[in-house]
């Protein structure tokens, strides 16, 4: 949930170092596991994506270190989800994106199976991670965050799904 | 390839109108087909998400319609791509995207089966589209956009692959 930078293209850069020998392994990422996208009010969002799209809710929760009330909508039988994310409060990253940019995309998410090997992966072909380890994420999966800075202008969330998830 | 707006929350609302007796149909959006990713420079984007996400380009065309030079990047064997779109020229939507926002996600792209069934099915829901009739998109799709101010700030595109698409 972490509010990309908004710096604009001067200040940005790609991730510039990696050691040449380095193999790049194919399915470092799995899947697009959800586009995240910031809401005023979750409740108005819902109504809208259901009605509008037809897009339904298949799990919502609140995360108050995250200071976001989130909702996953399945896209078709795609397993690719639409993350809508609502602030609780003022000082949520998700209230401050809204400030700064108005509704829209706000995050990324890929699907990886080895949260801690891809983290590893990624630190040494030079991109910077916001947590030191994993955080507990929606539906008790494991993230992390890739830097804006480091990716292009895109924040980047790197999820493991939980082992019973299905 | 249309820029979203940015005028902030105050000028944003979503669609507001549809018949109540209207019924949704499950699957209007069948995948995401797409996440569109501004960048400045389609080879250093095209190097850097190979280098460091292990992202294969598996489609490189330019619309000189549309200005732009664009990759399609596979994420895994999910269908979903990652689009890297690059100006062809200052004129170019995207330049001008680059010029406001800086590098970054610029669009969602959903699949659809009947892009004519869907944009009607919107247009009855209240929801503008960009075109009054699809134009091709990527690979010979045909391709329309929903207007971010009926779309809670997202640049929503609709594609229906080809005919021949696998």
């Amino acid at each position: 949930m972490w509010q990309g930078s908004q710096d604009g293209p001067s200040t940005w850069h790609y991730a510039a170092t990696m050691s040449s020998e380095q193999l790049v392994p194919g399915h470092l990422l799995v899947a697009i596991d959800h586009v995240g996208i910031a809401v005023p009010d979750l409740d108005d969002a819902l109504e809208f994506y259901a009605r509008v799209f037809g897009l339904q809710s298949i799990h919502e929760e609140v995360n108050e270190e995250q200071g976001v009330r989130e909702a996953m909508l399945a896209v078709g039988d795609s397993g690719s989800c639409i993350q809508l994310l609502a602030p609780l409060d003022d000082s949520s990253t998700i209230a401050k994106f809204l400030d700064r940019n108005g509704p829209g995309i706000q995050q990324l998410a890929y699907r990886v199976s080895d949260i801690d090997a891809v983290s590893a992966t990624l630190r040494d072909r030079g991109v910077r991670l916001l947590y030191d380890a994993p955080k507990r994420g929606t539906s008790d999966s494991r993230v992390n965050f890739v830097h804006p800075k480091d990716a292009g202008g895109v924040l980047v969330e790197l999820v493991q799904p939980a082992a019973d998830a299905h």
